[in-house]
């Protein structure tokens, strides 16, 4: 199967990285970008990620295949007049971190069947045209949502192109997966971010983290870099789970903090014992 | 310069790569491996990481170097009798995450010149001699405290050694060093295992973890597997350090948590724009 029309709305990250697997998997033989972004297209077009750039009117003229992969509250805003504009012979999918939102927002669409819900379970903590990657999604995984509510063929070439391009395909409703990207990858952000502004507030004497900081330190703060517009949208949608899992987390640090001010240094000793077990999971 | 005997009390993860080092830069003839644990040391042989094993009194006798590698409650047990049994021609280094506690304990020893309080901060979050690896500390710094307290001789060899296996050198007080290790290590280890423990709390289902867990995950969580034995003694020594830092990071995770509760997302983009600037100092 090699589709002549592809067009990827948003060509950052993910849209660049996702133009280049279609590309080298013979997945797709033009790519059309769209983006708010003069920048990001002129870039697109200078690295080869996208062979033209048309506004999305045009673009879903010309295309068969639709893919969103924007800041997930740009994602909601768009969905409704892209709909408004496709025919039944359309596929739209969307990489989004988060799904229920937009699964609520094409409830009752007529036209809801032609949409699929996906979630390929890659990033790094760039953005922008210049962070697409080649070989991006390989041995990740992809989320595919409330499968039932796509028509076959739509979930079918979804499938056939995310396995091509070397993922595997997990299978689970909008609201689960919410639920375990908080557990994943949300609160991974948010730690991140909070232990970066921890450091970047205790301690003022930049040379002595740049000289010192390890391997361990740059591995947890790395997301850290992430950015902001991909990433409060993200967590605005899933607000519940995510607020959730850090009321947990912050328990968690909470018995560290005890065990110190205690000098409980048994408890302490299994604490870091439990946490071990995450071997089990990660290998 | 080449050393005739070096002697590594702990052949683990630690030890057990500086012996490689040594080996690989040409800077030592015979390893001799002191180890409590007779599996280590049997380990330690069989990958040539020592070339014999002999008792911490033998292995002081024959060798001029003496290099500990072992948790730093250990260490400061250790060192009082390690440092009865050397002459002045010994030269002793550890190679421990904190600094102060043992600097304190040689404070008055008539022989404190001949020891090195040194910190080649490179780790993995394996242990034992299986996890030592070749060319381990190459372009990470390594702190040397107190450097005045030390006989120039034995600084100087301490200082060409750690040269020679590729770390740049960065020179503090102890104080300052248990004070830097904290922010730039010791809080990465605490927010990884307390968040292994969310997730291992929160998230019943591991297949979901395993199938979803993607890099952000993996790179925040992979501290988690450290070992308590080694960890438990740095906690505990650096315990005021290491709240102090925890309070401050527990405080900027509420700030994430109340921006969620109160809806307001633009201090949350205020606040993951902070957390931005850490590209300042993380590449």
């Amino acid at each position: 199967m090699i589709i002549e029309n592809v067009a990827i709305i948003g060509v950052g990250l993910i849209g660049g990285s996702f133009a280049l697997a279609l590309k080298e998997n013979y997945l797709a033989k033009n790519i059309i970008g769209v983006d708010t972004n003069d920048k990001n297209i002129e870039k697109a077009l200078e690295l080869g990620l996208i062979n033209e750039s048309l506004s999305l009117e045009d673009a879903v003229k010309k295309s068969s295949l639709i893919f969103l992969a924007i800041p997930v509250d740009a994602t909601v805003t768009i969905i409704k007049k892209l709909m408004g504009l496709i025919t039944p012979e359309h596929i739209v999918a969307d990489a989004g971190s988060t799904k229920l939102a937009m699964c609520k927002v094409l409830e009752d669409h007529p036209l809801r069947k032609r949409f699929v819900a996906t979630h390929p379970m890659w990033g790094t903590e760039h953005s922008g045209p210049e962070a697409a990657v080649s070989g991006a999604f390989k041995g990740k995984a992809c989320v595919i949502c409330d499968k039932e509510n796509s028509d076959p063929d739509a979930v079918e070439t979804m499938e056939f192109i995310y396995k091509k391009i070397g993922m595997h395909l997990v299978y689970m409703n909008a609201q689960a997966h919410d639920l375990h990207a908080a557990y994943v990858s949300h609160i991974s952000h948010i730690t991140s971010f909070a232990l970066a502004n921890t450091v970047l507030e205790k301690e003022r004497e930049d040379d002595a983290i740049f000289e010192l900081a390890s391997g361990g330190f740059e591995s947890t703060v790395r997301l850290a870099k992430s950015n902001a517009a991909m990433w409060v949208p993200i967590f605005k949608q899933n607000k519940e789970n995510v607020l959730d899992v850090l009321n947990e987390h912050i328990m968690q640090l909470k018995k560290f903090k005890s065990c110190l001010e205690k000098d409980n240094f048994e408890y302490l000793q299994e604490l870091i014992e439990d946490a071990n077990k995450i071997q089990r999971i990660i290998k």
